[in-house]
């Protein structure tokens, strides 16, 4: 038995690029979402604007939506989860448990891609002295962005106006005691664009960026940190910071400025940690009943890369976006695509084999 | 007229991740490169191992050429330039010039591509301080790259070999003062792996780099920035470097170490100096031929990104990898694949009004 479809797990923004790339080109794509909905973390977060331009998000993600419900090619079923996968590259065979009673489901396909991408680092770890289960004014980028969408930015604790503001980098990231040495390479950017976002909302606001390397690559460092600073006035400081502490109704976040040399003490009225990426439960799951190796760090490895830079160690199955690392929008979309041209010859080299 | 064929112009990584994807997804393709061979920057500047995990770079970039040679839905020119191009999405035609003197040829295609990739800054420009042109022993990456490449890593200016040397980042970047705003995304990462690989080919050599951020994204940081420090001792220095002199047989570094905010003086064997990118005089001349929107830098503008990252101002006409801005290899390589798709899409739209 064999088949001439791709699947795709995961409906975010890596999954949706590469089923709609799937279709474009003319073949048939399954695009299986374990939620209720597509559209992945920027839906189900409630992203305000995109990194870098501040587009708002939704429109956008429902125009990728769009593409793939709109293609004859293309089937999708939300609610549903993949169960297993048995076979090899051109016949694989996988079975879906959907919602209701029916049962599970079989299909044949000839390529998978994983798109399950990555989920935040929980700042309430024990080796997190920043307090966000302690503090209600201790948010998260992700937290920010939800008010920041709805255009109302308040203290959680007491619904005031925050007068000053600040983000912590590196939460998560880039820290050998928790076991993540890598960088997300996106919250740099992400607090930047929040940053002018919030100064634009609120006016009157005192915003600061704490980091120890600002990682504006490419275009992100003309469309976001010169303007972030000389327009906006986001006052960005090179420093580690060390605890958050409450005094009096406001936080005291304390730490090292390192381009002074000295230690700093600065009350804030909201503190954002920028917290960084690790793979979703939905990576480590998909990787794990997909046979899939896995980096140390739970990411899907592209054993390849740089030059191939979706192949996993399973031959037929790729991975795509933040499921195999810390990824941009803009890498996350290509990267799709870039699978899902992998997975399409999977299924021509088949019909041929066929044919022979 | 018209036809069921795409386009690339360029044959470097992105051109043949393009080429390839294109193919690959059972699409004629026709790659137009104007030098003699295949490979573009990594080839011509003879690059050692790639950015970076190290691999030796020919032998990669030897594997893509093959997969688009070996593809019988392939057909390669080099030595060939594109001369016009008229027509819309789906009909257009191209003229180009060969070798021989046949003249110059028409062809039809549904779609165009354009990787014609980056040129590295030229540091002996009026604002630089650097003295590239004056002082043998002041290169840069590229030039390191090509004495990596042979094995043989000495002074220029006597044959010797170095004891100290240094990387000088951000030249040519992240600079008002030339009109290059934006940062070129990849040299701290190649920084670091040249650092790696003096320091296993010259083990008795220190070697420092000289930076403003360090921008090691994802696993850049724990693949090549931990192990450069702590297997292999490069010593970074956050500091600007405003000049370099002649001292005795040496050279004499001047800048400002940030960190410890005092001025710095360092004698140095070998200065590398750490050069932006910027549009290649093929990616000016086809965006001008081709008439697609560049940005103010003079790279092709992505209209649509983040979530469109290959779609120019122009239907059917596509641009993929460091034609528009900095990338490195991993995003060249999905952007070629992830405009690969856009372009068959439009032949397959061709075909489908062709049969309505």
């Amino acid at each position: 038995m064999s088949s001439d479809r791709v699947v795709v797990i995961g409906g975010g923004p890596g999954g949706l690029a590469a089923a709609r790339a799937v279709s474009d080109v003319g073949t048939k794509v399954l695009l299986v979402e374990e939620r209720e909905q597509l559209g992945g973390t920027p839906i189900i977060e409630n992203y305000a604007g995109l990194t870098p331009r501040g587009e708002p998000a939704r429109p956008q993600i429902q125009k990728m939506i769009d593409a793939v419900s709109d293609n004859p090619l293309a089937d999708v079923r939300v609610g549903t989860k993949v169960k297993s996968l048995v076979g090899d590259e051109g016949a694989f065979t996988l079975t879906l448990e959907g919602p209701g009673s029916q049962g599970p489901e079989t299909l044949e396909c000839a390529a998978v891609i994983i798109a399950t991408g990555f989920g935040h680092f929980d700042p309430g770890r024990s080796t997190q002295m920043y307090g966000y289960y302690e503090f209600p004014d201790v948010i998260t980028q992700a937290d920010l962005e939800a008010m920041l969408s709805e255009g109302k930015v308040v203290r959680p604790s007491n619904g005031a106006v925050p007068e000053r503001i600040c983000f912590v980098q590196c939460v998560g990231s880039r820290d050998r005691q928790i076991g993540n040495e890598y960088c997300s390479k996106v919250c740099c950017g992400v607090a930047s664009k929040e940053a002018v976002e919030l100064r634009e909302t609120l006016p009157d606001s005192k915003v600061f960026i704490f980091y120890i390397d600002m990682r504006m690559y490419g275009y992100w460092e003309n469309e976001i940190y010169w303007p972030a600073q000389e327009l906006h006035h986001v006052q960005y400081v090179k420093g580690l910071i060390t605890e958050v502490l409450p005094k009096g109704d406001r936080l005291l976040v304390r730490g090292e400025d390192t381009t002074m040399g000295r230690p700093m003490e600065l009350l804030m009225d909201l503190v954002v940690l920028s917290v960084g990426m690790e793979p979703s439960p939905g990576t480590r799951e998909m990787a794990s009943l997909l046979g899939v190796k896995q980096n140390k760090y739970g990411f899907i490895d592209a054993i390849g890369s740089p030059l191939d830079p979706v192949g996993t160690d399973r031959k037929g199955i790729f991975a795509c976006g933040a499921a195999l690392g810390p990824a941009d929008l803009e890498d996350t979309v290509s990267s799709g695509a870039s699978a899902a041209t992998r997975a399409v010859a999977c299924v021509r080299a088949l019909s041929a084999g066929a044919a022979s």
